[in-house]
């Protein structure tokens, strides 16, 4: 929370690597699968266009990458796509931004849990019909981490993250050293049939071959982490930040280009469906980079395992980063009034945490719903990544554009530099708007339709919101020299449901008021009840008159509701205060066991003219043990 | 919610069938198939003994329901088994059924909602992989039907339960005149291979034999609901509950007995996994219920098609009733404070509500953990039932003894009648107390254990809760002639962020109670806020002195903690009154837009000795329409 404790933190650049680039490099973990899953459908004899794919998806790595590293140098505050669209291209784009970015993290959340649970079944098969629960196990595991605040340091990320580029750049060397000994490796699935299906010609063909690219895509996904993480590196920031992202760059396309290389050299088959490749229904059907990795190592199966190990490791932690980030972009849109205005204090818990429940709850119900089945949950990742990628380049182009028309400050060098890159960014909009038209038509059937609906939903709530506070501020302001009001009298009823400390106390609480009036008020379900109450009111001298509704519906709220509701000192210059004990408890679990009929009655009564509640607070033996621990040990 | 209206929903028998039995009736859509898989361990050489098996279940069904028989002319006012626990059992006993029951409900939910789904997917095994999004699917509609308040007339019960029935019988005249006509019905599965495992022997085969007979007594659950709800029948009540019991033990058992039957002639084979009946991993597996309807109907699909939906019918409904059950027993237990209070007011929206979204997520999270697996579900269904069952009839003995020793009114033809009920109640609870036995032993394992934890942590939770209340009525209790005590002086802080109509009503307010010092306060993130507030606050005259907070850490709340902390008038006689004014908004989205800094402050301060706060509402616009539509059509 301190400033000065933020800056003890900034990372260097071994250390921002793993904490960043997590999510884009275990992107590669599944990517290559997804273009071999469309060109399967084509049959055999399309199999040879995922080199096209694959090399199309490097191109558009590299251009990506060079051009969020322009966003590096331009926003050293951290460039997300919700800031630099709103800086540059106004309210609609940035709230477009957001509607992205919002998707994004629920599915980055949905998509790396349930990848990794592929990684675990690929390795251990007799878990395969628990990925459900097994993805919702991990879900929960990493909302709880978050909600108790376990603070992943670098070091967390590091392990895994090094770990998985390791294992998996160790894989290339040993299948180069056995290819170059002669040895020729087929994956477990190369033998398997694929049905001969000779449909795919023509435009048919293109769009296969396009939806297979599109589905590759998901390589890139992630990228976006390190430009909105600029403030967190060490100085010189934007540098720095620019040269993690190239390393993530030359990482994430070697290791995606190299396998894909081996599942086309070891001839792996996959299939959604296990009848596609002549097996029985059912069957459990390792990933492909788990049989890449299986042929690869062939007999050290400690070295399979472990990839498997750390590819579940980087996935998971992958999930992770969208923990981090999702709070991130709240705070943005509170401040900007299109989220509620509280989420723009971060260092709150309570606020935290309802947006890591959020978050755990949305992703948890897409995986139920998606039967944790990766490929269709893939078909709504895509889209929002694309979107907010144009949008954010585009208006990476505006923001050179403005800085080229401002009249001083740049000499001809500087000037070459700006130029330079507009050009990147305008290349990395106009190609990140080809692909997401790319994939909007290829996946819209397959599931893309559902962003499209959920997009503008989010887009307009978030209007909404922002709607309804300009409402209020216009509702509440005042002209300009009103004062307050002169009220005549206050009249003031306390609750009281027997004679006890919490009823006393209020009941000295409320002459300190001075009141105009002062009545205590009751609600006795029996004549009886209402008898001994009074009796003990007597016996107890109270000189305060008490009045006993009659409650024959069993209901307390009604009776107390309408006696203010009728009550005639209820007048347009007057106010009626309704005084109730409160019972203040230490432990969390004792909550809902008391104050509840008190809390609704309040509700109610919030929407009744002129008048106010109080509670007057009793603290319990166990809130006054609180209180003086927290007294003990300020908080900070 | 009036006791006069209650009076007209008084159910016939014909109703009340279908209301109180759904649950016990749709229970032998699957006991038979759980009989048959725990027997299939043992191989084709054991399949006999679910004749003896489904012969016990009969038995135990026909003393099960003599003996709740009694119960309902024991206890026209409802005699649940927690009722009757407590009633002749005293508390441990009563604690003890109502954790049972309370997992029942839950299990209901969820065993009664996978079964549905099974029958939905035998119909369909495309759905096959679907269970678990499918069974979330349903609970959710259950929970949310519930919540809105979808009350479900007795036609609603009556139209599944009695096609269900129609359907099963009809199935059974079919088989008969087809068999009678020579045809020979064989189930689809009849010539799978069974493996042959004669490991059982003696004392292991005993136990299987055993553990069958456990699987089936499934049949059983759901017996209770008739005798909780006595009060809902016609008059003569007891005698009218007494008969539907009975017509409902005919049904159920003649069903179950059938249906078995059917199995053992069609040679039906199940088993919980695929490959041991020589099927590839993942083959779907229809019910043995929907084999046995695929092969009577044999052609005439619609009729399958029939019997599976009104299958999957009555079970959702017999699901629908847990939501009904459960905040009934929840009610009782409040009212005994084993639970918290306000449960007692079951006609409260709220607090149905909690218990609705409660059993939901409870239902969600059994069916998720176990991959909507029926049978993995039912190992922890039984041993609730049957502790119940064996408590409720323990208690009708101590209830029938006590009535023995009773000095007076008692003829000897009534004495006779006791002796009668007595000896009915006595061998009931003594065979299901066997019967519990057989369950833990045979179900420990398997599952069972995970109830054998639940129980007592639910029962020790209650426990905990009557000992709170307790120990707080203590707490709060004041000495005979106690009065309220006199407060010296009130001194007010009004919390403002900015000169608007809700922080002049606020002001307001706060001058009628009269206070021996006023002052507003703020609390500004930089200099410059504070500089226009106060500006503001002078243009406006307000001779209300305004106090300026700094927040170097962008909180709001500890600012104004630490103030009303170190506020010298916070003495033992003097008490700090923070008012803070509170936006009242008329629809259920706006409120986390609105007072959720407020809420935190308040939730702070409740814990610091003298201070009391009170939020003065300001009513939007909105608000104001809800509070005019209200007056309009006054609530019930």
């Amino acid at each position: 929370m301190d400033t000065g404790r933020l800056g003890e933190t900034l990372l260097p650049k071994r250390i921002a690597l793993p904490v960043f680039c997590s999510d884009p490099l275990s992107s590669v973990a599944y990517a290559t699968e997804e273009i071999l899953l469309v060109l399967g459908l084509g049959g055999l004899a399309v199999l040879h266009l995922a080199w096209y794919a694959a090399a199309g998806i490097v191109v558009l790595l590299v251009v990506v990458v060079a051009s969020y590293r322009q966003t590096c140098y331009a926003y050293p505050g951290g460039g997300g796509a919700y800031v630099v669209s709103a800086e540059n291209l106004g309210r609609r784009a940035a709230l477009t931004a957001a509607s992205a970015l919002l998707i994004d993290y629920v599915m980055t959340v949905a998509v790396s849990v349930v990848s990794g649970v592929a990684a675990i079944t690929s390795a251990a098969p007799s878990l395969d019909g628990h990925a459900v629960s097994l993805s919702v196990f991990f879900v929960v595991v990493l909302a709880w981490m978050n909600l108790r605040g376990v603070r992943e340091s670098g070091r967390w990320f590091a392990a895994p993250t090094y770990a998985f580029i390791a294992v998996v750049y160790l894989m290339f060397a040993v299948a180069a050293v056995r290819m170059a000994m002669g040895t020729t490796i087929r994956a477990e699935s190369a033998d398997l049939p694929v049905e001969e299906v000779s449909t795919y010609a023509g435009i048919a063909l293109v769009l296969l071959a396009l939806r297979a690219f599109a589905s590759g895509c998901t390589a890139l996904t992630g990228v976006e982490a390190v430009s909105n993480g600029v403030p967190a590196f060490a100085k010189p920031k934007s540098r720095n930040a620019a040269m993690t992202l190239a390393i993530m760059g030359a990482l994430s396309a070697t290791m995606f280009f190299g396998i894909t290389v081996l599942a086309m050299v070891y001839e792996v088959h996959v299939a959604e469906d296990p009848t596609e490749l002549g097996l029985a229904p059912g069957t459990p059907m390792p990933t492909a980079l788990a049989q890449i990795g299986r042929a690869t190592f062939g007999d050290w199966h400690v070295l399979f395992y472990a990839l498997q190990a750390v590819t579940a490791g980087v996935l998971i932690l992958a999930a992770n980063t969208a923990f981090n980030g999702f709070p991130m972009l709240a705070s943005v849109l509170g401040r900007d009034r299109y989220a509620p205005r509280q989420l723009v204090h971060r260092g709150d818990r309570l606020v935290y945490s309802n947006g890591i429940v959020l978050l755990a709850l949305a992703a948890i119900a897409l995986i139920v719903a998606f039967d944790a089945q990766l490929t269709r949950l893939i078909q709504l990742y895509i889209i929002g990544v694309f979107v907010s990628f144009t949008l954010s380049q585009a208006g990476m182009v505006k923001h050179w554009r403005r800085e080229l028309a401002s009249p001083s400050g740049t000499g001809a060098a500087d000037r070459r530099t700006v130029h330079r890159r507009l050009a990147i960014n305008a290349f990395g909009a106009c190609l990140t708007a080809v692909v997401l038209v790319i994939v909007l038509i290829t996946k819209f059937t397959h599931g893309a339709w559902l962003v499209v609906i959920a997009m503008p939903l989010l887009y307009a709530g978030m209007k909404a919101v922002r709607r309804h506070y300009d409402t209020v501020a216009a509702e509440v302001a005042v002209a300009p020299g009103d004062r307050p009001h002169t009220l005549a009298e206050n009249h003031i009823l306390v609750l009281v449901a027997s004679v006890n400390a919490p009823s006393l106390r209020a009941l000295s609480y409320a002459r300190t008021l001075r009141p105009d009036s002062l009545t205590a008020v009751t609600v006795a379900e029996d004549p009886a009840e209402a008898e001994v109450l009074r009796a003990t009111w007597e016996a107890h001298g109270i000189d305060v008159p008490l009045r006993v509704l009659s409650s024959p519906y069993r209901s307390i709220v009604q009776p107390v509701l309408r006696h203010v509701r009728d009550a005639p000192e209820r007048t347009g210059e007057s106010v009626v205060s309704v005084v109730i004990p409160e019972y203040v408890v230490g432990h969390w679990w004792e909550r809902p066991l008391h104050n509840q009929i008190a809390l609704r009655l309040k509700a109610r009564l919030l929407f009744v003219q002129n008048v106010v509640v109080i509670d007057v607070p009793y603290r319990l033996a166990s809130a006054r043990e609180l209180a003086a621990e927290r007294a003990g040990t300020p908080s900070p």
